[in-house]
This record gives C-alpha cells, sequence and structure tokens, in this order.
C-alpha cells in the first residue's frame, strides 16, 4: 500500500501512483450522491453507504464529545499513581519492580470481570447449550496520570503500552485453556467506559467467537479465490489516511461506520502477539496519529477500539490468509432495529470522502 | 410450549409441567452468582451471562426513560393526522380512501431513505465489492394521534398495525428484485429513532444480509442434528413470560441483552407476511403485553423490535428448520469494544430471573 498521504509523521512519504477503487456499480464512488451497498470481504457483511443528505461529511462531529479535564478527579481515582492498593491484583507493571511514582504501564484485574479465572475450565461440545464462565478479564493503565490520553502519550510511552498489550496476550496463550483474546478500548461513557482514567482491556476467551470464526472463513475464501490475502492485496489510494514503513491505515472500503479507521501491519502476519519491538513502536506512533486526527476533525468523539487477530491455534491452511489488525470506531450516531436485525449497517460517509478529511486533518506537533 | 404463566390476557392458561432448563455446565442456571457462557443456536453466537455484582436483577432501570409527552407537537409533527401533505409519498392507508380527520394507519415513503426505489436494481456477483444502492425504506406511521404510543392502542388498533406490516411485506414481495425485508422499530433517540411519533419501517434489500444467511444455517444445522425446529423444540418454562393460543414469549436462553424478549409463533411458519388475521389479533395482543411490561418494569426505556423473517425465496430443504419470529431488545446498557470485536455480549441478567421478573410484572387492564 503506497500513497501520496499528505501527512505521515512516522515515514518518508512515497509517491507512487495506485489504481482507483475497483467497483462493479456504475453508480461508482465518484457520483457520491447515490447510495451504494459494498460488502466487506474481511468480516462477510454488506454495508449501505447512503450519502446524508442535509450536509457534507466534515460537517459531521460528535455531539457528545468526552469531556475534558476527566470528571472524577486524581483523589479518588483507583487507577492513578498512589492508589495501586485500591485496585484488583497486579499482574504486572512497567518497568518490572518500579514504585508508585515511577511504573508507567500496569496490568490488572478487572475488579469486576466479566469472566473468572478461578473456574474450571470445560470444553464445550458442538450441540452444548452452555459451559462454565472461565476466562480472564484485564486491565491495562496506559499512564499513571488522571488527565492524560493515550494520544497525548510520547511516541516511547505508547510503545511501552503496545509492548504490555502483546506480554499480557502471550500470558495468556502460555496458561492454557485460552482459545482467543480480544483487545479492546472503549473510550467515553456512551462507548462503554465507566472509568476515565486512560486504560485498555482484553478478556480471554475459552471459545473462539463465531464473529472470529466468520472473519477466517471470509479471508480463506478470499485467499483461495485471488490468491492473495484480503489486507496484503488492498491497493487503492483512494482509502488511504497514513502510513509508515511497516503499516498503513485506511478508511475501509466498506466501512460499517463513519471514519471507521484500520491500521494494518504491510507484513503479512497472523497474530498480533508476535509484533517486534520495532513495530510496536511504529504501531503505537501511527495509533497515536489516528486518535489524533479523530479527536480533532470529530470534537473528541466516543470510540473503541478492537485487535482482530487470530485464534492462538491457527490452522496451518489459515496462515496465508489471516492477517491483523487494529479497527478504530468513532461514536457518531445510535444504532437501531435495521442494524441489529440484519448486522448491515448504514453509513452516511464514503469511505473515500472519509479518507481525504482525515488525510488533511493537521495535527500539531 | 406450555407454561403455568402468572398472567396471560390472551388467552387460557394451561397447567402442564415442564422440564428445567438443559445445561451442559455444572455450575448451572440455579447457581447464578456465577458466569456462564451460552450458545444461541438460532442466532449462532455466545453470549457471556455475567451476574452483576451489585445489584438484583430487578433494580436494573433505563436511565434515560423515553421522555414523555412527546416532545416534538402536533403542530409541528408530520406524521399527525391533518399533516399528510408534509410527509414523502403515501403507499397506502387503513382504511382505504379514509380521510385526514379518520384513518388509523398509513405507510409511506421514508423522507430520508437509505436505499432509493427509482434505481435499476443490480445483481451482486460473488466476488462483486459493490451494487447500485437500490431498494425500498417505508415508514408504516401507527397512529394518527402524536401522544398515544404502540402499547397505548387498542387491540384491534394493534391488529391493523400488525396487518399494515404484513401488507407492505408482501407487495415488496411483488415488486420483484427485493430478496429480504428487515421490518424494524426504534423507539427514543437512543434506540435510533429521529420522530417521536410511533412508526415503525422496514427496509427492502436486494441481497440477503450474512447474518439473516447464519440464521438460517444455524436452525438448519440444528434441525439435521436433532430433527426438530430450534424455535418449536423450546421446552423449558423458566424462560417463559407469557402465551395465547397461537404464540409465547420468552425470554431466550442464551438472551445477549438484559430483558431481551421473542415473541414466537406456535405454528411452524417460515415468513412473517403468511400471517393469517386471527393471528394477526393474538400476535398483536401479546406484543402489546410485552411492551408494556417492559416500559412498566424498566422504567419507559429507549427499545427496538426487529421481525426476524425468511428470505422471499426459501429453498425447501431449509423449510422444516426456519421460524419467524419477534425480537424485543430495551437499550440498557451502552456496548463497547469488546461485544463490537467478538459479536459476543455481556449480558448481566440470567435469562431465567428476567423471565421470572417479567412474568409477574402487573399490567393493568
Amino acid at each position: 500500500m503506497r500513497s501520496s498521504s499528505q501527512y505521515s509523521r512516522c515515514s518518508e512519504i512515497p509517491t507512487e501512483t495506485l489504481a482507483p477503487l475497483p467497483t462493479m456499480s456504475s453508480s461508482s464512488s465518484s457520483s457520491r450522491d447515490s447510495p451504494e451497498l459494498r460488502r466487506d470481504h474481511i468480516f462477510n457483511r454488506w454495508v449501505i453507504i447512503s450519502p446524508a443528505r442535509s450536509r457534507r461529511p466534515s460537517d459531521l462531529k460528535s455531539h457528545s464529545p468526552t469531556s475534558k479535564p476527566n470528571p472524577d478527579s486524581t483523589n479518588s481515582c483507583p487507577f492513578c499513581a498512589g492508589h495501586e492498593a485500591e485496585c484488583a491484583p497486579e499482574i504486572f507493571r512497567v518497568p518490572a519492580g518500579s514504585s508508585a511514582a515511577e511504573w508507567k504501564v500496569r496490568v490488572i484485574e478487572n475488579l469486576y470481570p466479566a469472566l473468572r479465572r478461578d473456574l474450571e475450565p470445560q470444553n464445550p461440545s458442538f450441540d452444548g447449550m452452555s459451559v462454565r464462565g472461565f476466562g480472564f478479564h484485564d486491565v491495562v493503565i496506559e499512564t499513571p496520570s488522571h488527565d492524560v490520553r493515550l494520544p497525548d502519550l510520547s511516541d516511547l510511552e505508547i510503545k511501552e503500552v503496545v509492548l504490555a498489550l502483546k506480554e499480557r496476550v502471550k500470558q495468556l496463550k502460555r496458561a492454557g485453556s485460552i482459545k482467543y483474546v480480544q483487545v479492546f478500548k472503549n473510550y467515553g461513557a456512551i462507548a462503554g467506559a465507566s472509568m476515565s482514567h486512560s486504560h485498555s482491556q482484553m478478556i480471554g476467551l475459552p471459545i473462539v467467537p463465531p464473529m472470529v470464526s466468520t472473519r477466517l472463513d471470509s479471508m480463506k475464501e478470499y485467499f483461495d479465490r485471488t490468491g492473495k490475502c484480503g489486507l496484503c492485496d488492498i491497493q487503492s489510494k483512494e482509502i488511504l489516511i497514513d502510513e509508515s514503513s511497516h503499516f498503513f491505515s485506511i478508511v475501509p472500503f466498506a466501512a460499517s461506520f463513519p471514519f471507521e479507521i484500520w491500521i494494518v501491519p504491510k507484513d503479512h502476519s497472523s497474530h498480533f502477539h508476535e509484533i517486534d519491538d520495532e513495530r510496536a513502536a511504529e504501531f503505537g506512533c501511527l495509533l497515536k496519529l489516528m486518535l489524533f486526527k479523530v479527536a480533532l476533525q470529530l470534537n473528541d468523539p466516543p470510540f473503541n477500539f478492537m485487535i482482530h487477530t487470530a485464534p492462538f491455534e491457527l490452522p496451518f491452511s489459515f496462515s496465508h490468509s489471516t492477517h491483523w489488525f487494529l479497527q478504530i470506531v468513532p461514536h457518531l450516531n445510535n444504532f437501531g432495529g435495521f442494524e441489529m436485525g440484519t448486522g448491515c449497517y448504514i453509513n452516511a460517509v464514503f469511505p473515500e470522502a472519509a479518507a481525504e478529511i482525515l488525510r488533511e486533518v493537521n495535527v500539531p506537533k
């Protein structure tokens, strides 16, 4: 993936020109006043791209920006430095052995875990209806400071967060009985956050969620049909936002959400937890840039990000087609019965338009 | 499905005793302090049932009840009687030919349709990335009165709404080029409603959404394995809320959402639009009862309902396993990155507990 991106903080800017977006519709992406149904080959879902009539894409802003400064104060926040004893047990801290005034990142248990690590794991049978709620639900406190957001971290600090996420996923792999780990961040109450102090979470599951199986199958189908990985194969510069040496960021061709962003490694790689130090730094840097752009362009909206990786045990036949990436979803509208009933979303902003706007956001250095 | 339901407005109360819920977990549903992973065989998804620690299920209420009286007034609402000319074109009204002061239900085009009926339909090829946004997006105005909610309608009036939905789906079938129709209702802004005047919607799609295909495949798999339709096979009285002669309402065994409700026809039937007049009346009556219970128990929460039916062209081999139903989802919490990333939801209320509470809600006659 190459482009003449306007802004790229982490790397040089290549200048190759790429092909326009493929589309089988005669009402192509160039006529952006008419709706289009697009198919996402990664998640195997359809989206209705239906341009808003009444306003330009660049006018779309969050109506519920995440309030700053953070509402609960340092005095009452258990994630702040000096309050470590008020949290659920610590799993590790960075640097290891550092004191209250010195730690940069802490990985702790969730005080209200969705799944419990102390239960005996059970193997679900195919026709089984339920299994015991064994699993892990952990929190990564991204900074000791209450009023610092993830993109406010320095390049070195955000690298430490990425490496802490990687290390905890690797630990869960070694623990056994865990089949898949979902790493995610909820920012803002509407996006599901209950703590305002900057943090990410992960849930280690004793099952592979069907949505993950669907993604793996859909990417394998694409590979079997085209001989290429669906993410390695992304060619269009129209949806590119930025890139660095080993990563690029796009608004996906069939984005389900306005201003949805994917950060994709250029190296074909199935598992996030196999990222090396150099790439962790670069990935953190591009993530930081994307979150800054989202906050600046969209009025500091609530958002989620999710790392879509592979299950720990991945059959060899899937390794050529499975490629991890991170998805950022700003919360700009509510979802209703149509989306819930069909799994198809209605996106009012053409991805090419969103990418163009995000490319041009000028992030102060 | 039979039960000793405490409350059943539409029918006699049978008294048969049924088997307790099957579960393969030793931490069974009877110990409701421990989380459980449950598999939904209809949608092919998992849910984490993880009881809230801090409060009882009966304490769960909406924090954002839908404001009443409705905020925009009769004077400015285009859905109100007397304002018919301000709407997008009318498709039909009930009774046909009735005047402004007399209509009970109006079916109109959506003024801001997600898909456009005036585009040429295109057949998506398997490897196609997009098709023209042809389709239908209609609105069913359920009452001429601004301050009347759906459950406030009389039994006869709600039957007319059900029959109007049926009639419009049948028209879309005859129109050709439409493969699936999603009927849905958004109640409250958080649930996606932009108009407060009581209405439902439907979108006729030129594709079958993958989530619908997944549901059909999952129900067929259940049928092939057990010889029974997964909805006809529901046996447990623990999850029953109410029933009438031809319908029952349950909190599904693997409910993804707290106080989620399904209304299921007892007759095995693939298509909602094949409902007859007698059943339409009964279905409307049970829907009304469920919406009343939700509003009373949960503090008038925003909600969605969706009718899950079959695509118009259903292969014969699917007809034994496909069974339409209506799903009601109250909005009681926000969803975050875990749900978005995995398609697995975390439900803090055991379905048996929710069913027990809803069974006992006393709806004034």
